[in-house]
């Protein structure tokens, strides 16, 4: 059977799979199961178009990582095959831990366990099925090989991961503050003492790619009505294992029930592989095929709620700079506990708060080095001849109130 | 609240919702259903940016809808407010019965019973719970309305059905042999007796949209991977109906387990709502989220299937214009009960034909009028220059095998 | 004759002509006459892509007119078919009066003149010629009617003069940084006392507008090669100019022979139509024309610049915050002297300074009200959450060192 | 200086520029010369955007010739690095012989001097200049190299040419029409004894590529009013060479005034060098800025022509299957004779017929093999299973009756 196989991607055109290992990799079921998994959660309540999954953004990822180390090679860099496929599998497999609406789950099904952590173990159990073929690509995740570019590639201020998923998310919802010139930019990289640097004809771009983060921070990612649908299914899932926590049963996918009726924490994820295991087969699927049959449940809570996601009746969202005003929020709560005949502690399901924050680039992290025409680095921030980068690089904390307009 | 809303579709940058009464049609359960049902079912699987949406589809279709109205309006041809809503809301109820993977299910849960009626029964249901105001797009949706133009913008050889899916077939998969002229065609759509038909400079624009369509059913929608995968789901479901009718208690939900406990044919939906009621609850979601657990079912052949899909193994399928050799799909199956220990009877799951069909233009149905500059009528294919349109009107059937390679 | 045309544009899909009297606007010589005059001068030396032409964006500027007047006409202003054709006709002619390569001319051949004083000139004649059909045009141009925000539409900070040539420069260069989200602003248009607000939800495209704007000045308009292409041509015409006041006959266009024998001041255009007609007749190739001719003149200066010109051969480029260092341009000078054998007078052809500045928002000027949701007005820079904006109201410096490197 | 450069393209997003012989090449004013003569001639006049030149679509065949190569070597077929380069400046330079406006200068200026005579004649004189450097790539443009593919992927009937230059003008135009996959195409590229194939799965490519050509023919290349401006063009020169030749001084650069003076033929070409360097001045700008000053001429005739093209005033263009009707065209010159005050000699420059043909695929020629999976070779159009592609091989012709309609 060929495995040297093409893919077609609207993004890019054609995707390569380069080897028979990675093109066993993707058929994994593991890999496979990110078919299932959105790229963006419930964001196509309010952008139809983003349905795109992370299998897609992982080949992408992939992708671009094979036109980076070309690009690197062409400059006369050195790196071997064996260096080139690890890259390729590292990148690949950096998500591969995602569980279903990621957010709402770490908050709720899966309390504290993060998905890297996730990612690393079923790297490990990838490793052990495949007779180790993965150390090296293990390596590089971990950022354990000296060649540290390579690592940069995956996880840093202009890393491919970040690439591919502005380019996919900006074509999937057709919002075009997004775009990027990942081309360019890819074209300008080059290595000062193993670590990852952009050419001095490359600002601008890199500017861009900054900016148009921050763009679809807020046009997407914590767009209000986004928000809205990503918290009621955080409080569908609290309230669900609050339920069978208590005993109650809930229809729901086996794997499912296993993390409603268990608290597991990240330390049982290492010590028995059944947890593993049964997320393995969890996704965004069986999520939501549950919510639909808890809309009859007969807990008014749930049964509420879940109605809300069907009809998309979602949340009301007010975000502001400041801590919204308590006696408005109670002024709602009262008239919500009334009106839905709520005990108070039910309240918090249908009105509260929380906060998000929002960086663009983070200076004291890795910083982003500019290689100059005189062969001096220089962070970009001071590159560019506007004081517009510095300003990225300050949190921007909002308070969102969010509640049931009835 | 504001229901005149934009939304962004990366195909035609934004889509506006002209009415409130399109809003809450939206809104509806009914309609937010089409947002889990894959325009394309296991296309995915092959194109993996194939994720897009009956839900996406049918406000695309009304978009384009909306285009060609204003360019019939702006030539002189009346339509009221009325017709223009009502036009707008035929196009985006068209496909509302489909059900997930259609041709799957059509082929085993709800066997024999179409889409067209059970869209039908929905927009019955729709226009009861909204005090008659689809009385006039039911009209039209049956061609019952004198205006016969606007059926046939909705079901016609060059309708905006088809317009829209090739163009956002073509996007999502990235096939660009899909690309087809849909602003120029509409532009040139005319009326002669109420009657759809296309000005003459729209001819090359005309045989482009036909030729594309026919390479799309070839390269994407009869794709031997594509076939390979509905055929595995058709065998799945068949599997799991046979069990339940025979008693076996699978993992499904109460939708679900309603159509493959009992056998319901079309006059059953017509005599009890139950059967719409539930069919309404339906998706993709509960689909696949079943079949991941029947992967550990007891039942050999139905674990078997399920873990196939799983893994992405799927059929090879070979295609044929004649009818494929009897030896040997006898010594593959042969084969095939011996490796896989299987009783005659089970065979059928593993090694199967069936015949697939495609005809681009079909000029005995409702052919495509052109409007020469001396305001006569020919149909297209006698207005082109070349015999390529006369060929496009055979039917050409090939004959396909699918079996387990293993 | 049918005047009602669509003219396939690729960047927006279609422009409609909306009506006879503009139809034969754009038949008329002086406005045919754009087709030959390229939107960004020498910019295809860098972009082999930007040759489009002022005629090509002007049509689209008046494209998104008539978007933009749909947009607020569906909101509920009134605006009467005079008006609209008015704006369309404004916007469609306000670029009319420029000459070949704007800016190298503005500084050699018509000193001192600028192409809004010529754009007014035209738009005068053509009125006569029009039977005053274009009077309440001329009074939107000059912004002498009431509703402002007809003006404001043509020029003001998010002008759809700008939009059309941030879409269409970085449509034909391929640079994507300058991608802005032009259907989602003008979609987000609304008036507020006749001024052009834009409304909250258009916040970020708003920003994103204005940084594309600052990238694009410095990835396209000031980039190095270009000004190196654009200064040359300069010097040719200034010594073309010189050599001809001085009684060189050189080769030229009759129209061209007219710039170069006479000086021609803004007066002189107000007092004699023959200058304002022979103007009329220049276009970019006259210049080429001329400048492939000039390279076997006698003349060494001329000659030698023409040549380097035709083999690209342009100047080198050096960019700084502060003056180049005069030392440097002193032994620069010296080497050219000796090897072109050049007079102390000639030298200012080979080696010289200029300064670029650039600002992409003008607080002071007509600032960007963003409407809130509260109705109230605030300033895009004070509405942002980030003080980048605040930057981009700063004027950027540039000193430019322009000398022939052999 | 680094003569290593990538070059933005809107339509493949980056050109490399592969060596330093490759970009002295670009350089040289010979290639340069390209810049200034467009693609597609006078077709801007429909189809505002198609400004692009011959420059850009050699570039962007070479940039389709590195990758058709990578393919090819991906697929274990050896080619050394000066056969490859040898292959990029062979296509670089296929068209470098083209003067401005091919076709009306063919039949005009340089009657019956073939573009391809010039090219060759080109390509000698820089090989001289280049110390014989481009010995190798003139073996291949001339097919007299062994490995036959080289020339095949330059000249044949899926060649890189063909696919650059429908990508291009599809993209220019802003025509969807001509979209053509030809990433895919490339992909599916292998060699049979040093003839290219294509690959059995490029199959519905292929058949796309073949119609949208066809295509583009019809609505673009000898779409009614191209012809028209082509023509015009065409009578222009015709006239002004015979005003000349008799004695008559008209403006023009001197290269443009050689060949309006003299007849020169193809073996005056090979006699005497002074016809090919006045031949390598010439582009499309000194053909129009003489135009511009010839609508002032007192030849009637000349004046008339030129004065029409400035206010494109076109020809009126009947084209049909037959021979227009005699008594038809006697009728309109009749009146036109009247109406212009024309002698009877006259009147071959304002009414007169011409025939266009059409052929998209030549099965005689060098027929398209399609490579299947058991390693046969088969006619594409034997492959297909429609006889669409039998239908391309016929040749189409058509009359064009052009007049003034006055």
């Amino acid at each position: 059977m060929n495995k040297k196989k093409i893919i077609n991607d609207p993004v890019y055109g054609f995707i390569t799979i380069p080897s028979e290992l990675i093109y066993d990799l993707i058929s994994h079921p593991f890999f496979q199961r990110l078919r299932y998994i959105k790229q963006l959660g419930m964001t196509h309540l309010v952008y139809p178009g983003a349905l795109h999954t992370r299998f897609h953004h992982a080949l992408g990822a992939m992708h671009l990582m094979s036109l980076a180390l070309e690009v690197l090679k062409n400059k006369g860099h050195e790196i071997n095959p064996e260096e080139e496929q690890a890259a390729l599998i590292a990148i690949l497999l950096h998500d591969i831990g995602h569980g279903p609406f990621s957010h709402a789950l770490e908050h709720s099904l899966v309390n504290g366990v993060h998905h890297e952590s996730i990612s690393m173990l079923m790297m490990e159990k990838l490793n052990l099925e495949f007779d180790g073929k993965l150390s090296l690509a293990i390596q590089i995740f971990k950022n354990q090989y000296p060649k540290k570019y390579l690592h940069q590639l995956i996880s840093g201020q202009v890393d491919l991961d970040r690439m591919d998923y502005l380019n996919r998310d900006s074509f999937f919802t057709g919002v075009s503050e997004g775009v990027i010139s990942f081309d360019r930019l890819i074209k300008m990289f080059n290595l000062v003492d193993d670590n990852l640097v952009i050419e001095e004809k490359g600002i601008y771009s890199t500017e861009n790619f900054l900016i148009a983060r921050r763009l679809m921070y807020w046009q997407v990612y914590l767009h209000k009505t986004v928000i809205a649908g990503e918290q009621l299914l955080v409080k569908i899932l609290e309230r669900a294992k609050t339920l069978s926590l208590n005993g109650v049963e809930l229809f729901a996918a086996p794997a499912l029930q296993h993390f409603l009726k268990n608290n597991i924490s990240e330390s049982d994820f290492l010590k028995e592989e059944k947890h593993l295991l049964n997320f393995a087969k969890l996704d965004d699927q069986d999520v939501y095929a549950a919510i639909k049959v808890w809309a009859d449940e007969s807990d008014r809570v749930l049964s509420k709620l879940c109605g809300m996601l069907i009809h998309r009746q979602l949340y009301k969202v007010e975000v502001s700079d400041v801590a919204p005003d308590a006696a408005k929020i109670a002024s709602i709560q009262k008239r919500l506990q009334t009106k839905l005949n709520l005990s108070e502690e039910d309240l918090k399901y249908f009105a509260f708060t929380i906060s998000i924050t929002n960086r663009a680039y983070n200076a004291g992290a890795s910083k982003i080095n500019i290689l100059k025409k005189d062969n001096t680095l220089i962070d970009v921030v001071k590159a560019s001849d506007l004081s517009t980068l510095q300003t990225l690089d300050k949190t921007v904390e909002k308070h969102v109130f969010c509640y049931l307009d009835c």
